[in-house]
């Protein structure tokens, strides 16, 4: 059974799908689902998300949404070893540090990064005004995150684990490619850490190939 | 090694790890953190969290922050028969399920109950105003919310899983019990079966060792 993804490419939850899947090897269906005309408020999509949100994921007869629980999903069932990189770690000291820093982009990245993201992108996409006194107070918000940030990565050369990429590292992808193409890219350059972090993980071929998708649709 | 848990036994965050630590039957030794005095912003604390924000954990030589780094933690590293409730599903059709619920905690009911408890709650603690305004447009948004909850719950008996209490029951705890004694507790008691399932979870002795501590404090 394929799996099938039901998203927009454009929107960086349903990327941060595409990226798991791409790691992962794993072969899926794009429905691209036109957010303009309201797709993701329609019966048939309120089925699969009854938040109205993209992206949705179906696995047979599994179904999830929110985009983290499906990269979660398909790291945890799809962990054997021709299922392309392994995300996650079982090993105590590891997956402690996997689950602190999963948090950390959840919690502490991305509702700043999120909100930066819509003022100095999207709302020009939708020809809307951007809010500088918004931009001014995320730009300081990120700053302080990216300061812990270059510590953690002085130390581990991933931010979820020392020697591998990981489900931490692959949430911050979608944010991290639109920012990048923003004024805020001088935050992440201007730490010696974060900046090298950033180079690599946005060279991944998954991402890539999320970045292709997009250009498809 | 007894688990050292960091933390202010009013915040909601410290009170999600305290459940965790009653429900899996572990014994805990208890730092309070003066956060009046600025103790969350001292060296000693910033090292075992950056983020110099309650809760960190101890164990052993394992630190953690972020209260919900710490949940999975304990819930995944402490799942033995006599280990108290095993707050977790590893069978795939359930684990799709807890993780999306876990993300939709996290996502959609804190940002919201959150803002809502700091203006209903916490603002008075500190002498602050409540913003109406704040407060009516967040109770709209947590009706949407509990719509869909009143859904999900008419099908399955707990938000997580059918027939057990899980990681997602237990991280709402903390900010429902502050919003059952405010003005938007109508809202809970408006939906019959989101109505039952807050009697449900407030009712464990896991919350009310947790409540007791606090009055200890």
């Amino acid at each position: 059974m394929t799996i099938k993804v039901h998203g927009n490419p454009r929107s960086t939850a349903t990327q941060r799908v595409l990226v798991a899947l791409y790691e992962k090897h794993l072969e899926f269906e794009f429905v691209p689902i036109d957010m303009g005309a309201g797709g993701h408020k329609q019966p048939s999509y309120l089925a699969l998300n009854p938040f109205g949100q993209v992206p949705a994921l179906e696995d047979g007869e599994i179904k999830l949404f929110e985009s983290r629980a499906i990269t979660k999903y398909l790291a945890y069932t799809h962990d054997h070893q021709n299922e392309g990189t392994s995300l996650i770690h079982k090993e105590k000291h590891e997956m402690a540090a996997q689950l602190v820093w999963e948090e950390v982009e959840a919690h502490q990245f991305d509702p700043v990064a999120s909100k930066l993201a819509w003022e100095l992108v999207f709302k020009g996409i939708f020809g809307m005004q951007t809010d500088t006194t918004v931009v001014e107070e995320n730009e300081a918000k990120l700053a302080k995150v990216l300061d812990v940030y270059e510590a953690r990565l002085t130390e581990s050369e991933y931010l979820g684990a020392n020697d591998s990429f990981t489900l931490v590292d692959l949430h911050h992808l979608p944010l991290l490619g639109y920012l990048m193409g923003t004024q805020v890219k001088k935050l992440f350059e201007e730490r010696a850490h974060v900046s090298a972090w950033c180079k690599k993980i946005l060279a991944r071929p998954s991402w890539e190939k999320t970045l292709a998708l997009q250009k498809q649709a």
